[in-house]
């Protein structure tokens, strides 16, 4: 089998982050559900945005965060996810492409407008997103290139892209693609109440499209609707290759066949935004096992990254994570 | 007099931030002057943001960040600039009013898109700033509002307006209706590489259009074309009623008639991005001057206030500055 042009390609929802900063009245008077991400119309999006603070606009999406991570890392890392072309489509373009990722989706010219995510962050540090999806619904199976993904060791996904419909289609001709080259498939659960909204669906993914799982406690319990992390535990270990199971400033567990690991978060002085934690945790651990380091120093990588991400505003690193985890890991 | 519906009203060009961290040697490697603000056009800006690393978007403009700090501080405050009918456009209003800033210019819907300034931040948090003025070459006195000129107790405006040819117009116009309505007209220097674009004017402004002056060390050494500090000091006393020198973190000197003032910086633990820390500290001596609590109170205002902003990316503010001067000035 050919070396992999890329040591992973992500597949998600192309979004720029608006960030406001804002207290749980707001939360409460507007009816948002704190803590989850919530689809929402442009209509919704737009009389929300009106009544928001100031904010700050950065590059996110899920598996964006990701693979924007994986190239700070100094991994090799391709995206696919579909923008408008218009600003804030050039905006998530460049900030992707400038880390060094490949990105060649061809953006909508016709449609709504670049998916924007108004992330509504509380003194406490939690995230309430509403997303409006705009250009994601065009990204189809045209969008997936057999031999982009054919070239990557691992082709990564975020839960969230079963919610536009075409999204599906891609994703599913992308695992497929993915496992006839050789390759692997990993998922991300991306928020417990996606899960909900897709439970039955994501539950075969797992068992029978998923290599590389990542989750967090709440996600793997809805998954599996059990009463405990270890019940989900179990219930996931065998279903696919490898999990990866975060549990916030508790760490994660990786089980993979007999292999299990118990790894520590990574200490922060000051959280203030875990946006993007997950995704973060997700970079640093593929970054980790496409260069064959281990769970244990993969899981740490992934604490490391998030701990990064949680120390700011917005979802993308603000100082380059190759430096910061060799200076972390070496001390 | 009628009591002014608005303790300041500022005029500026309205620009997006889109700010950059970088290293030294991107600097030199594009020929930029280190420090400055340049102006660039739509090409040069583009190839520039190619070239560089990924970015955060926040609404900028020198007069538009100091008027949000001023609403923020609790001053009723206006704003007027041309942005373009556009994303930014929208991010850039959506952010002033937000803060409860009344602000009506006509957005543009032809010609050149929304003010971008490409803010490239070293790691010694000196920003160098690449500005493409965009929607902003149209704004001109048409756009004056008399009454709303009227209807502000202080009229302010950034040196920067000097650039555009039609805001000239905008600005003297401007500054005759306060005038012609018994309000006083004030005046930011800017940068002293605009102060040298522009000399010969700004001194005829300082000399008979402005009431209250704001300069850094540089910007007054380059209007007067002295060499040191103190000798700009003499020519600019008398020449306006208020001069407000800012020095750094060497605090601020103001001289007024007879009355002189020396006021300290405040502390900063750890400066991130030293942009906006001008446009702050006028936010700050306005509210106090305009609210009458003296030179002395005006000048720590505005030292709170620009400690605030050097401590963060971007130029407007993260906290609320009420709050936080009532604070400092209570402790």
């Amino acid at each position: 089998m050919a070396q992999p042009r890329f040591d992973v390609l992500g597949i998600g929802n192309a979004i720029v982050d608006v960030i406001i900063q804002t207290d749980d009245g707001f939360l409460s008077e507007n009816n948002l559900l704190k803590g989850a991400m919530s689809l929402v119309d442009a209509e919704t999006s737009a009389a929300l945005y009106d009544k928001s603070g100031p904010a700050i606009e950065i590059s996110g999406g899920s598996a964006g965060n990701t693979i924007s991570c994986l190239a700070s890392l100094g991994s090799n890392a391709a995206y696919v996810g579909k923008v408008f072309d218009d600003q804030l489509g050039h905006v998530f373009a460049h900030d992707i492409r400038s880390l060094g990722v490949h990105f060649a989706t061809t953006p909508a010219t016709e449609g709504p407008p670049t998916a924007t995510c108004l992330v509504l962050v509380t003194k406490d540090a939690e995230r309430t997103m509403q997303t409006f999806l705009g250009a994601c619904v065009g990204l189809g199976p045209q969008d997936i290139d057999e031999d982009e993904i054919a070239a990557a060791a691992v082709t990564y996904m975020e839960g969230y892209l079963w919610d536009p419909e075409e999204a599906k289609a891609a994703f599913l001709k992308a695992a497929d693609c993915a496992h006839a080259a050789g390759r692997e498939v990993s998922l991300s659960l991306s928020d417990p109440f996606c899960v909900d909204r897709h439970r039955d669906e994501f539950r075969d993914l797992v068992a029978n499209h998923v290599d590389i799982l990542f989750a967090n406690e709440d996600e793997i319990i809805s998954l599996y609707q059990t009463n405990t992390f270890d019940e989900a535990l179990q219930a996931v270990r065998g279903a696919c290759k490898v999990a990866a199971l975060t549990r916030g400033e508790n760490g994660s567990v990786i089980v993979s066949g007999d292999e299990v690991h118990s790894v520590d978060a990574e200490p922060v002085d000051n959280v203030i935004d875990t946006t993007g934690a997950g995704d973060a945790y997700a970079a640093g651990f593929l970054h980790g096992y496409t260069a064959g380091q281990g769970f244990a120093v993969s899981a740490r990588t992934g604490s490391i990254c998030a701990a990064e991400m949680i120390s700011h505003l917005g979802a993308r690193a603000q100082v380059n994570l190759k430096d910061l985890v060799a200076e972390k890991i070496s001390s």
